[in-house]
């Protein structure tokens, strides 16, 4: 960690702990700049309010001042709600007044999608910088944090829990602080960011990465506008905890609200999953999933097993308990003789089983203690990692003995449950099992995606070396030749672009360039039978499609026949012909470099040939790639296994093919004037790849 | 519709309308039995309750009669709730009384695993069909119906409704007739099926899809019995009304359990997925999507559009509804700019949207008429098809007003509504929208999925022609030739394969098969260059493998080369070489024929080649296919673009197509000796299919 991320830890820190807040603009009456004043007062924040209105001598009891100025004591942290016209003049009294933090609540900037807008933003951002403050926003919310008193919203829960969570939205900040206590999601932390002009995503990632009062962190991202930076602490923080990502603007409807929302830019699905990958990100969709797996990870242990018994009365919720078991990659636990064996002799002997998903029957909704001793059971078997638990009695007063019997269980088992919701429980029941740390999900379904997330979570983990990012990342660029090519297309020829990637490591076919007839047979004789010829003028494009590309040519009379061929139907200037050895094999794979607006150089692979665009089976990683990066993308295509030994042909040699890969992210970093390189066929001749045909295009 | 089928309809018409009731078995005390006598008493059934226990002279205060024949009257329905070794008896006993239909819901039956269990349910049954009875169960519940006054649960709705339910779980049905009035889920006729030893869901699919109280049909599926007839029936069904399928076992983890719970067999879910299409239905995963389903489908009309408005408050949470409606093929509705005009004159100028979704902002919390009149707004623009609405205000008074408002809205300008809750809005204000028809879903996830699984089935009736299937799905089959090849390895060789095929109508390559070097030059000339040559040895399976096929052979001397060495590596009895053309063309496809042990004859259609094991791109359509199902077929694999013009080949000519995939159908229907056809590669020649390798294995 260098020492301006320790500063900027130390000033998020700082903000967090303000002992005074100025709220300016704050309104008289019931407006929704209102808010920010009663949330505090709710929350019981312990130290100075300073409500800020030229037109007001107190509001709502509190003493107001005229200006900021004219507050007596030091301000850590200014609301600033005034309209976004006045906001600089504001921003600038602020400055004057030594003020640590500044939240712009009021939108009116770069999400407005004007020039005028954006450069107000970037206007306030100069001056804060200037003068060492930091600002949140602008159209943010701000700070919640139950333990120093922090809040922007009346009504947010008290109580302060492992959760820290960084929002581009507010409202959902306060969806979840309100809801929180019902499934017992409880925040160290809070950010509403808002357009996040100057603290953002990244920051706050490192910030609760680092932070001990935070066990997990959630992160609502409607944009990212560094993305190396957000990757790189998106992967620092997750090698501490895990990070639960619920990204918008993944379909083109998405994007477009989110741009109007924060001024958030759109990002691809594809790359943001190779972000995730690489960050090691646990990534969901929607609020249910995110809100699920907040609390799957707040409540449970993060080493929690596979092996999961389901304990349920309705049989139809445990087939389906089994069916979402399977699908989410966890084990229904084999059960032990002696526990099946108990089970037996507990339950009735017809309508249930005392298999796994152990079924109950229809009679425990009377007896209840049927339910109760099969948990106890289940629990004590040693194959058992965990439990589900799906039941429900006919009565309130049934149901408060279940829960509390439950619990019981669970604290002497010291093993974890969770409960599944029957339409029909009690929601203050519900509320008790979150309380007492076993999560209540609101089906079978949702409950084996939350608990799968935590195993996804904890395997990532287990797997990651941790290296030294700072050192690992720097890759050896220095000494590499710029591209000097001539390239009146922008782009660069077949032949050239080899070269290139040969220079850079990368294995290509051998080849000869061949301008006159007199050249060829010295070609041949370089190259060898079989070969293959292509027409090599500036000028075309899509060689398969022309009649310009002819294979596997075994004598010199084929080879003269095919370069007068080839010569005849090209146009232009600069006409060649390419001699090129013909490389056998059936698997065809592509791998380029493309450039993301917000993640700079990204190595693509995928599946080759004619199914490059009728599958679009590829995925993607951020360069620069780690040697674990690059095989974690070979396994990230639905084609992955054509890298097997297939069909009687020899396992791929991966880490030659990882060497390719990672050389196309070094290349990426290093020649900012190649905006992008399709390498289409890289066909595995024997074991190994050979890039057979390249494409580089140029800036 | 055939007189068989008449006659099981009105069989379960007569159940459904039972005057009379007896529970045979039912218990003094308060046991899982008492139940049904409960639920009966509680719905306010009118027909004639009689409890049959030999213990008891009355129960509850109802007379209790020792024996069925004591019952004075007629016994419509009979509930058997005695443990399963007297259940012969007292079936006996129902013949003789003559009972019209009999309700087994002990368990102990075939999902025991046991041959006993297998062999006493099949006795009961072959004594119901002799005596004219129909049976329910064993291991199920029967019949609820809240227009009669059936039930087999206490405190189950007593609101008729226009949801048929089929479930193979007793519990699903309680839960869900006991949560239905929140979500205004009201049934029409409900049957817990169990077993289903006699009437099955097809049987029930085939009533509730002719029953007018009936308009969606929601099904929970733990196995099936009779592919075909289910499939046929789920078809006319749906051709009336939108049929929901949640189908269990389709892991391994949910077939353990479905078979442990009601015996069923456990399905493979690409072959379902062709069940699913072929027949119309809407297949979903979860109860809670269940559930959603079946809300959204009785409370909306079926005939939506997909232009949706969301008019939101919470800007987060309409960025993820913006992303949801993407993700699920629905679109935002490009406001017109007068409606555009009109929410800018009404909601605050920063911080909010004007476009679609409509950020109506946090200010809607406070004043909430901001959120009635922008929904006024965007339903009155002829643009929008229907609106998603999320919002809530801050206190219940303002949100129960809130509700009235947008249900008066919803009536005045007749659009469909769906609202989405948010955290903390009181449950009976979202009952209240359910009641007055505007379903409240649980998120904007969900909603968004409920709607798209609407047009999803609009878009599928709109298609289908409404074929006589009677008519259509007769094939001509008279008349074919049996195979009556020889075989001892259990299948034909590729050369007798070929044959086949060829008879039916499948194009194959021309090839002649030689035994000896004499015979070459003649098959040569037949053929013609280039061709391939293959080893023909019975004993031979993976050729490819064994270096005993050559291609691309282009002269005499290469093709005798090739016949000697071939010979020299082939085993066994029978050694020949089968002489080729060779066919060109990239595109590798598999088309086959397996049976399915609940399916029969399945039509199999994919990429093939090398990617056939490694992508698994395959769908499967159950046989007979109608020209369409072949259309259908070919457009359900990820790899579909293959068939389109793609780098310079024609588009495949998908009638040819559609004409192999129907004749692999036939012939599966024709041959039952056939167990399994694989046709790979069927590659394509120019724009046609051939079959350049076949297998095909017998019984």
């Amino acid at each position: 960690m260098n020492l301006k991320t320790e500063t900027i830890l130390e000033q998020i820190d700082d903000l967090f702990n303000a002992r005074s807040v100025a709220i300016i603009g704050v309104p008289r009456g019931f407006k929704a700049g209102k808010l920010f004043l009663l949330a505090l007062l709710d929350q019981g924040y312990t130290g100075a309010i300073y409500p800020v209105n030229p037109l007001a001598k107190d509001i709502d009891g509190l003493k107001c001042y005229p200006t900021l100025s004219a507050v007596p004591g030091p301000v850590d942290l200014a609301i600033v709600l005034t309209p976004h016209d006045q906001t600089l003049g504001v921003v600038k009294e602020c400055a004057q007044k030594g003020v640590k933090g500044v939240v712009l609540f009021t939108a009116g900037y770069k999400e407005t999608g004007t020039e005028a807008g954006a450069a107000l933003e970037a206007e306030i951002v100069a001056l804060a910088r200037s003068s060492g403050m930091r600002l949140i926003g602008p159209n943010g919310m701000g700070l919640y944090c139950p333990k120093t008193g922090l809040s922007f919203f009346p009504r947010l829960s008290k109580v302060s829990g492992p959760i820290g969570l960084i929002s581009h939205s507010g409202s959902l900040t306060n969806i979840l602080g309100f809801m929180g206590p019902r499934k017992n999601l409880c925040f160290s932390k809070v950010v509403s960011l808002g357009n996040e002009c100057d603290l953002s995503t990244q920051d706050l990632l490192a910030y609760l990465g680092q932070d001990h009062d935070t066990r997990v962190i959630g992160a609502y991202i409607e944009g990212i506008q560094n993305g190396p930076a957000f990757l790189k602490a998106l992967r620092r923080a997750s090698l501490n905890k895990p990070v639960v990502l619920w990204k918008m603007g993944l379909t083109e409807e998405g994007s477009r609200a989110a741009a109007s929302h924060t001024g958030a830019m759109a990002g691809k699905r594809p790359i943001w999953e190779g972000v995730v990958a690489q960050g090691g990100g646990i990534a969901v969709e929607g609020f249910e999933a995110f809100a699920d797996t907040l609390m799957a990870f707040s409540l449970l242990p993060h080493t929690i097993g596979r092996r999961v018994a389901v304990i349920s009365g309705p049989g139809g919720l445990a087939v389906s308990a089994a069916e979402a078991c399977g699908k989410e990659g966890l084990q229904l636990a084999d059960l032990s003789a002696a526990t099946r064996q108990a089970l037996k002799a507990l339950i009735p002997a017809v309508g249930t089983s005392a298999q796994n998903p152990v079924d109950v029957g229809l009679t425990a909704s009377i007896d209840i203690e049927l339910y109760i001793q099969s948990v106890r059971i289940a629990a004590a078997d040693p194959g058992v990692d965990l439990l589900v638990i799906i039941g429900i009695g006919l009565s309130p007063e049934i149901n408060r003995h279940y829960t509390e019997a439950l619990i019981q269980a669970r604290n002497e088992y010291q093993k974890p449950f969770v409960m599944v919701n029957i339409p029909g429980f009690e929601p203050e029941l519900g509320q008790r099992f979150c309380e007492a740390g076993i999560p209540f999900f609101d089906s079978a379904e949702r409950a084996m995606a939350g608990l799968s997330r935590i195993i996804q979570y904890r395997q990532w983990r287990q797997v990651q070396t941790e290296p030294d990012l700072e050192t690992e990342h720097q890759c050896e660029l220095k000494g590499w030749p710029k591209i000097n090519f001539p390239s009146p297309a922008g782009r660069l020829s077949e032949y050239q672009a080899k070269q290139f990637l040969a220079a850079h490591g990368i294995p290509v076919t051998r080849e000869i360039l061949v301008r006159t007839a007199d050249e060829l047979p010295a070609a041949m004789t370089f190259i060898g039978y079989p070969l293959v010829m292509k027409g090599a003028s500036g000028a075309v494009d899509h060689k398969t499609e022309k009649g310009i590309v002819i294979t596997d040519i075994r004598t010199e009379a084929e080879a003269q026949a095919a370069f007068h061929r080839i010569m005849v139907r090209l146009e232009g200037d600069g006409k060649a012909v390419l001699v090129q050895e013909m490389i056998q094999g059936q698997r065809e794979l592509v791998a380029g470099m493309v450039r993301d607006p917000q993640f700079g150089p990204c190595v693509m692979f995928g599946l080759g040939g004619i199914f490059t665009e009728i599958l679009q089976d590829r995925a993607f990683r951020v360069a620069p790639l780690l040697r674990q990066d690059a095989l974690e993308l070979m396994g990230a295509i639905a084609g992955r296994g054509i890298l097997e030994g297939v069909r009687g042909m020899p396992p791929v040699d991966k880490q030659a093919l990882a060497d390719v890969l990672m050389a196309l992210g070094r290349i990426g970093l290093a020649h900012d004037n190649i905006d992008q390189i399709d390498i289409n066929p890289l066909i595995i001749q024997g074991d190994r790849p050979v890039a057979v045909d390249a494409l580089i295009i140029l800036k």
